[in-house]
Parts: C-alpha cells; structure tokens; sequence
C-alpha cells in the first residue's frame, strides 16, 4: 500500500486512557507521535513513530525567538463498523504548505505526511474515543530548531503529529454562543500572516480573548485592521451570516484564514441551491439587518465545534440578539449534515471522507 | 550585594572559544545558561545557572502552537581596566514586562532578573570578546510551555537567559547599507504585536527580507499596513531621517518596537541641540527631501548595529542615493558617541552604563 519508510519504535509502558465523558479539548496526549527531521541540502529525513516524549531543542532555536512555526488541526472518528474516518485531511496537508511557503519554511511531501498520520493513528488507535461528539483531534506541526539568532530563515527544522483524543465540544450538545467585538485589538491584516496557520496569529488574539472571557464572552469577532468596519473571524473560526434568505461569509481577503469547514459548508450551500455570497461584510450590515428583521442566523465554523451558532453579539456595547438566542435551522442541519457525514453516518456525496486502513508497515511492527 | 538567591551548576567541560575575528552574530553560545520556572499560582522558582544545554519540552506545549513568547537583546563590553559593561539593562528588563502585558505572560522581577543576568555573565566572563568592535550579546526570552492545545494564555513558562559572543556588525568599520522598500508585506499593524517583542513580529517579516536579500538589498523598510505611506522601521530597526536641517524619526505610534538605542539616540539630539521631532513621516516625503536635496542622511538604530547608515532607498523600482552613498556626519557621530558611551572610553553624562561587579553568590562557586 505504501513505499514509505517510517520506522516505529514502540513505547514500553502504556498511559492510562480518560474515560470518554470526561474529555476536554487537548489536554492529554496518545502514547506515541510521528517525528521527522529536515536539514537544508538533504531534506526529510529520519521518519519514525516514537513514544511521545519531550522534545530536546537547543535554547537558541529559531521557533523560541523568531516563531518559524506552521501547524493544523483535524479529527479522526470512529465511524459505524469501527472503521476510522478522516474528513478532508489532504486538504489540511495543502493549507499546511501553504502557510510553510509564507513562512519561508521547507514543504513536506502531501502524501507521505498523510501516510504517517495514518499509520500513527493506527498505532495509537486504541485512544480513539467512541462515545457521540468524541474523536481523536490531530495535531501536525513543523518547527525551525536550528540554533541560530540570526533573523533568517532555519535551515533545520522538525515536522511532528501528536495526537489527542477530545470531548464533545459543546457538552450539552450544539448551543448558541455570545460573542463580543473587538474594536482595539487586530489579529491579522493583509500583507500580515493572517492566511497562514502560525503561532504569532494565535498569540496576537490571546489578549483580546482574555478580556471577552472576563466580560462573559466565549470568542471575540475580529475586525479588519484597517478600517475596523468589515468582519474576518470569530475566535479561530470562519463566520457565516444569513441575511434575508442568503448566506454571507467573507470573501478571502488576505487576512483570513482559509477554513476548510468554511470551504465545505460553501460547497454544501450551493449544493443546497441556497443563495451564498462570499464578500466584504461590515459589523455595521450586520447591526442593519438585525435592525430591519433580516438578520435570520449567525455561525462560526472550523474544526473543533463544526458549526458554532451565535447567540449574541455586543459591538461597542450595543448588544444584539440573533435568532431569538436560539440555534438556527441552517446551522443546526450544516452540524447534524456535516458532523454526519464525518462519523460516516450520513452518506458521502463529495468523497470528503478518508478512511484509514491498517497498513503493511504497521502490521509489521 | 543581593540576597536573590540563584543555584550554580558548572559545567564540567568546557567549550572551544572562538577567535575573536571570526565571530559571526549568534552562532556560537557560552558554556552556561540561566533558567527559572513559572508555575500559575506559584510564581517564580527555581532560579539556576546550569550547563547550556538543550531544553526539554513538551510537543504540546504553547510555545510551538501558539507562539507565546517574547524575548531581549542587549550587549556586555569588556571596557578599560577590563570592566565589564552594560548599556541600560533595566530598559530591556522593563521593555520585557511590557511585551509580556501584551502576550498575557507573566511578569518578572526586573531587579532579580538584571541581577541573574550579571552573575551569568560572571560565570561566563571569559567568554567576553576583547577586540574593537566585539561584544558579548546576551538574550534574555520566555517560553510558554503548559503542554495544552486550548488557545488561551499558559499557565507554565520557562525564563531563560543565553549569551553568545558576536563580531563586530561590520566587518569593514560602519559604512552605508541599500534599502529596499516593502509594498506587499507587512510587519505589523495598531492593535497587533508590533510594539512587543515577540516571535510572531519576525516570523511575518522573514519573506519579505528573503526577497530583499535575493534583489541585493540588506533590509526592508517596513510601511505602516492601513494605508501603505508611512515609514515604521528597517528591518529588525528603527530608522531615522535628517531633512533640512532637523532629524526625523517615525512616533510610537502603536505598532513599532520602542528602541532602547531610538529612545537613546533621541535624548543624545536633543543634548546636542539639533532639531528633532517624533512624528509620522511617509515614503513620499523623504522621496520628495531628495528630490528638493534636502534629504541629509538616513540611519537605522538597534542594538546589534548601533547606528546603520542607509545609502541607498528603493521604492517601487526607484531608487534614490543618500548622501552620495557615503556615512553621514551625523550617523557617524552618534555612532562614535553611542559605542564610545558603551564601552567606557567616553564619558556618560546620562548614566545609562552599569558595570557588573562579581556578587557574592558567584564568587562563593
Ligand atoms: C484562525 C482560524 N480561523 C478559522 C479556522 C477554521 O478552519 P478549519 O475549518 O479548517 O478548522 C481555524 C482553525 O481551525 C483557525 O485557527
Ligand atoms: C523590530 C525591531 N525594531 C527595532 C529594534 C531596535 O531596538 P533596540 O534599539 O532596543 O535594540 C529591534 C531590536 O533590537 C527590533 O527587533
């Protein structure tokens, strides 16, 4: 099935496994990680499934000064008949190169990163969590170790996937969320770093976030950093609007990130023959709609919760809310549609579902 | 002298030094380091001098995913009668506190911490390079390192001091470097990271120097990223003009570092009585200075190169030559006077040099 040469190494002892109904959101790790090296003139090297164990990087690393970093996140589910199931993960492999490229960092070969996701997951499998809203979150990620502090590209870097099994998001089911938005802080502009998936876009939003969780609000709305007026995000997620019948989500401007859920609820709505636009939005339309009755539902989305409904919103105080407070028809079907064809429940009509076979490599361990 | 209480490991072997007139910037680090750890709730503990060596964390933690980290730089002399000096230290200490507020990372004693950094430099006096020109760079930096996926601020962090022994920024004496002006990227932006310093800000920054290293110019002039006019700062610098007469440089204006040499160089000008003003300055009107020939010189200021005479601009494909390609009276002044302050063979009218005298701690060893 596959020529590519991991080596395993396997631990001896094995952690114990959380009980399913007491998951969060990573904080525990599987027994084992993938971990390979790339160093300038000779490229990836060294690929091997090894216990999950610290990393030894040189004080002088480039990620610890100068953030040369690129990571992504996915899900594997365990679907009917106990088959595992990948949703879209070459395209978290794409974007993962993509966001590389803009930080000057080497690309990975797509496929075999792919492979080596799946034979960890095969390896780790046992750590899949099974009950509903559960699954094994992926984490691959690409640093710069060379210990330089020069600020130039590294010329050594390492590219590992950990993984870790994750609670349902919402933990009495989907529920709509107040979100506050922020007019002093920016989290990226064009020109910035903003479609890359990198650490300094995550560390710029921490501040922001901190101060909405003090007043009671779970994710901030970001707004563009030049005029403050048009939307881009809610938290790390992609933000839908459904204004008189058609659904608006901003266009890929450049600071945003490009979702893959956002991509896969597009392609959903124009399958749907739903009216969809993907365009500039201002806060300001958005208060208008709600003003005039237009404003029919609110939504984030990305991998972690799917689909996140809004509940409320407060822009400068002015505080409104969206679909009486309650989950949407659209977004409650765009969850139960996509979440279903994720867990394989739901048939597939796009083949965004992979499933992960066991392959010869592992077998033979 | 102090009863801030550090532990001392020696290293059991020591390193080659290298030649003085071979060292590069941050290539090469002394034989110890300084580490403390923070935990939520506890503080600041376990203050330690030990073996440089590499660091030990968790692939999960904050720093590789979401870049919560924030770092210095400054310098140690040898001066006359072999004194060992720093210029403003507790700037650097107090500017990390600042970069810190902004990361949601904890603060640290800036007293204790100048003090670790005094007893590592004793430790490591050796290392201290002698010749003109050659100094001992010394980078202080935190790490989040709570190994959890949330975005959220951390709850554990690493403190860590390294010290690398760096040549002399030019290798022929100060002389003047081509700028290219950067329309597509940008560095930073009001309302994002740009005032701390964090790893983030240098990451966005790597593609755009990479394209100005392949066109042959040394750095990028940053524009401010809302409306692409105003000048921020030359690559890791912050830049200054002098038209007619007056000296110019960019106001701190939300989103450029506030440099301990820039704050310096400012009160030196204005000891001297030569007109200066902090303000927004665009690309256009220091084109427009050249072309009336009131342009006089322009220089970057940092601690790595002190002073960095621009001799060439390169907006949009023209170019314009500053002060016939040479260094500046001005540049070269603030450069003797700068250096000479530093390294004790001029006199210091503002106090701004401390001498590291050994403490008991270390000398106890
Ligand atoms: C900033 C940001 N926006 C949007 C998303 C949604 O992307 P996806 O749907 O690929 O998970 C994420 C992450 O997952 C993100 O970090
Ligand atoms: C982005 C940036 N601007 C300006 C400076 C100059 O600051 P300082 O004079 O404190 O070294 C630095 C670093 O040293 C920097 O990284």
């Amino acid at each position: 099935m596959t020529n590519y040469p991991i080596q395993v190494r396997l631990s001896e002892t094995k952690k114990q496994k959380p009980l399913s109904d007491q998951l969060e959101f990573g904080r525990v790790f599987t027994d084992h990680m993938f971990v390979a090296d790339y160093f300038e003139g000779e490229g990836w090297v060294d690929h091997r499934i090894v216990p999950y164990e610290p990393l030894q990087i040189d004080p002088a690393a480039t990620i610890f000064h100068y953030g040369q970093t690129v990571f992504e996140g996915l899900k594997a589910y365990i679907g009917k008949d106990g088959k595992v199931l990948l949703f879209r993960p070459e395209e978290n492999m794409l974007r993962m190169n993509k966001s590389s490229e803009r930080l000057c960092m080497p690309q990975i070969d797509e496929e075999n990163a792919l492979e080596a996701l799946k034979q960890l997951i095969t390896v780790d499998k046992e750590w899949i969590p099974t009950t509903e809203g559960t699954s094994l979150y992926i984490r691959p990620f690409m640093v710069a170790t060379e210990p330089y502090l020069g600020v130039s590209p590294a010329k050594k870097y390492k590219f590992i996937i950990i993984l870790s099994p994750v609670g349902s998001y919402y933990k009495e089911g989907i529920h709509p969320v107040k979100i506050l938005v922020e007019n002093e802080y920016v989290r990226a502009v064009a020109g910035g770093t903003g479609t890359a998936k990198t650490a300094g876009n995550y560390a710029a939003g921490l501040r922001a976030q901190e101060i909405a969780d003090r007043k009671g609000y779970s994710q901030v709305l970001w707004l563009d950093g030049v005029e403050r007026k048009y939307i881009e995000e809610v938290g790390s997620m992609n933000v839908f609007f459904k204004i008189n019948g058609e659904v608006v989500t901003p266009m890929l401007n450049g600071s945003i990130l490009e979702g893959i859920t956002r991509k896969s609820i597009l392609e959903l709505i124009r399958y749907w023959d739903i009216p969809v636009s993907e365009r500039r939005i201002s806060i300001e339309e958005v208060y208008e709609a709600h003003r005039s009755g237009t404003l029919e539902e609110a939504f984030g989305t990305g991998t972690a919760a799917v689909v996140s409904p809004i509940g409320e919103l407060n822009w400068r105080d002015e505080k409104i809310i969206v679909n009486n407070g309650e989950t949407g028809e659209l977004s409650k079907k765009l969850y139960d549609v996509l979440t279903g064809i994720q867990t394989g429940e739901l048939e597939d009509p796009f083949g965004w579902v992979t499933e992960v076979t066991e392959t010869a490599v592992v077998k033979s361990v």
